[in-house]
């Protein structure tokens, strides 16, 4: 049987590049000269060249690109999570596109799977959204490698994770031993599986230490915003707690602001806790404490596995687990009686 | 002349949409019944269907796709643009998709070519260090709608914009009013075009009202960010100065953090100004006296111009300009005498 003419062969005898060729045979060589542009077509017309899908594909594919889809882009913990990205990125020539349906499931399904049709080489997944059937539909259907950094734990595959539970413990463990009797818990309307294990492992210490947190009293709900946790100053006010654990550091330094409109000294009269350690910590005031995720290392790492798992293919799932830990600053302090 | 054969005319004969084909034809039918992907790869043969380039290309584009082009996507002011980008991208079916190079030109130039290859509809292009050369050779090149927000006005074609001049003035007007004397600039230790037209408005009126600023002294310079304007605390109190304007917000808040260690009262003892009026602003302490560029209209204008542009080619070059106006919070006051 004769072998099929390939494009490389028609780049070979032309003199050119494959993406010469690729470029001219589809109408994109207006920047060759005339006659290599006549040559190459007059090669296909030789040879009765017909381009192949597969080769097409494999050009297309020869620039690996990774998409990353984060629910927010204007979210600091995910614009942290996104330069983790693209610093493994970078160095290992991945070309990283970050897209962003703001929670909206439907839209989501509809841009990955244009960024499928678009020969992504694989996917970070950060969003609490993701269903497992629309990674069973799109994803894994289309056979894309993909890493899961999620709010909920419900899917199946790789992924990078934080323990959560251990995270809410080490929150309750430095309001105690600060000497807090009354402790306010300020978390979201509409927790997701992770925020219910964080808040989880916090009442589990406090009530582990003889402590009370009644859900109907004690735990207030907003939502997850710097905004939510400004207008719910005033319900945290009324719990009569001296120290507040919140689910998170947008909404503790919502409250902060909310406290200090108040009238209320931070940390002398109600200490604020809150979750992640993004980077506008420092510059709030007071300064937040808070427990740190190490959320560049969660992007970078979901990005390592996520090209290892593009470069070499296997069947295990593989979970890769990174620490949190305690960053005291100056919102909270010593119990301190009114 | 026999017509040559379509997709589409596979698709009508075997009873299956376009894309069904499409996915059989490229080796990705496996979701497909197998009398399906026989009965497709039967009627190619019967007809002899060769695929095609352009069809394929437009098969690709029929899903429209914006690139974003931004130098930091962990920066609250890109977050904030490419959320307006989002919004109107959204509304009109085209996919956003952003990318970043963190002001590395080369690597930014590499990124566009292939977000070009894989047949992008257009760009909003959001870069200081985007090179007219870059866009002549990738963009234009390739016939690339492309519209910018840049920072430099360097280079042609479709733009947003706002006046850093008047901007400029309105700070300086800002700051008179409230009877400072002595006046410090904080700005960028490597100016953009715009930051300089800021700085430049902001003088004329400063120098207008028989006050001066001398470069040597009042002039401070640092890296464009909050760790930069935390830094540049001691400076700025060495001058005198009892009210400071800060070429950015970002540079203003780190600020705000220096000089509350060094003790030092805002708006009381020093008066503090930035740019921009992210959406951080309300919850630093004090709260940050801006001038406002509307930042989400931005990238919401952006891209409905570009989409115009995409969907209605046209030689002239269009610009459109956004108002900047006074946010007055409370970290600017009154010149109070030491």
């Amino acid at each position: 049987m004769k072998k099929k003419i390939t494009i490389r062969d028609l780049a070979n005898e032309a003199g050119v590049s494959v993406t010469t060729v690729s470029q001219i045979l589809n109408n994109k060589g207006e920047r060759f000269s005339k006659a290599t542009q006549e040559k190459v077509f007059a090669l296909r017309d030789k040879y009765k060249y017909v381009p192949d899908f597969n080769a097409r594909n494999l050009i297309l594919k020869s620039a690996k690109t990774i998409g990353v889809l984060v629910p927010n882009i204007a979210n600091p913990f995910f614009g942290t999570f996104v330069e983790g990205v693209q610093s493994i990125a970078r160095e290992a020539k991945f070309i990283p596109l970050v897209f962003s349906a703001n929670k909206d499931p439907k839209l989501e399904k509809y841009y990955l799977s244009q960024m499928i049709e678009r020969s992504i080489s694989g996917l970070v997944i950060a969003s609490a959204t993701m269903t497992t059937a629309t990674i069973k539909e799109v994803i894994s259907f289309n056979d894309i490698p993909y890493i899961l950094f999620d709010q909920n734990h419900t899917q199946d595959g790789d992924r990078v994770q934080t323990s959560d539970y251990l995270g809410g413990q080490i929150a309750a463990k430095h309001l105690l031993k600060l000497g807090h009797k009354k402790i306010a818990v300020l978390t979201s309307d509409n927790p997701t599986e992770n925020l219910n294990h964080r808040m989880n492992g916090f009442k589990k210490v406090i009530e582990k230490s003889g402590l009370t947190i009644i859900d109907s009293h004690d735990i207030i709900r907003a939502p997850l915003t710097k905004a939510g946790g400004y207008t719910a100053a005033k319900e945290v006010l009324a719990t009569g707690a001296s120290a507040v654990f919140a689910a998170n550091d947008e909404m503790a330094i919502g409250l902060l602001r909310g406290l200090h409109e108040r009238g209320i000294k931070v940390p002398e009269e109600m200490s604020v806790m809150g979750y992640d350690n993004i980077y506008w910590d420092d510059y709030v005031y007071p300064r937040l404490t808070t427990v740190q995720q190490p959320i560049f290392d969660l992007g970078a790492g979901a990005t390592k596995m996520l090209i290892e798992r593009i470069n070499h293919d296997s069947d295990e799932a593989r979970v890769q687990s990174f620490p949190v830990k305690l960053i005291e600053r100056d919102s909270t302090g010593p119990y301190q009686q009114k």
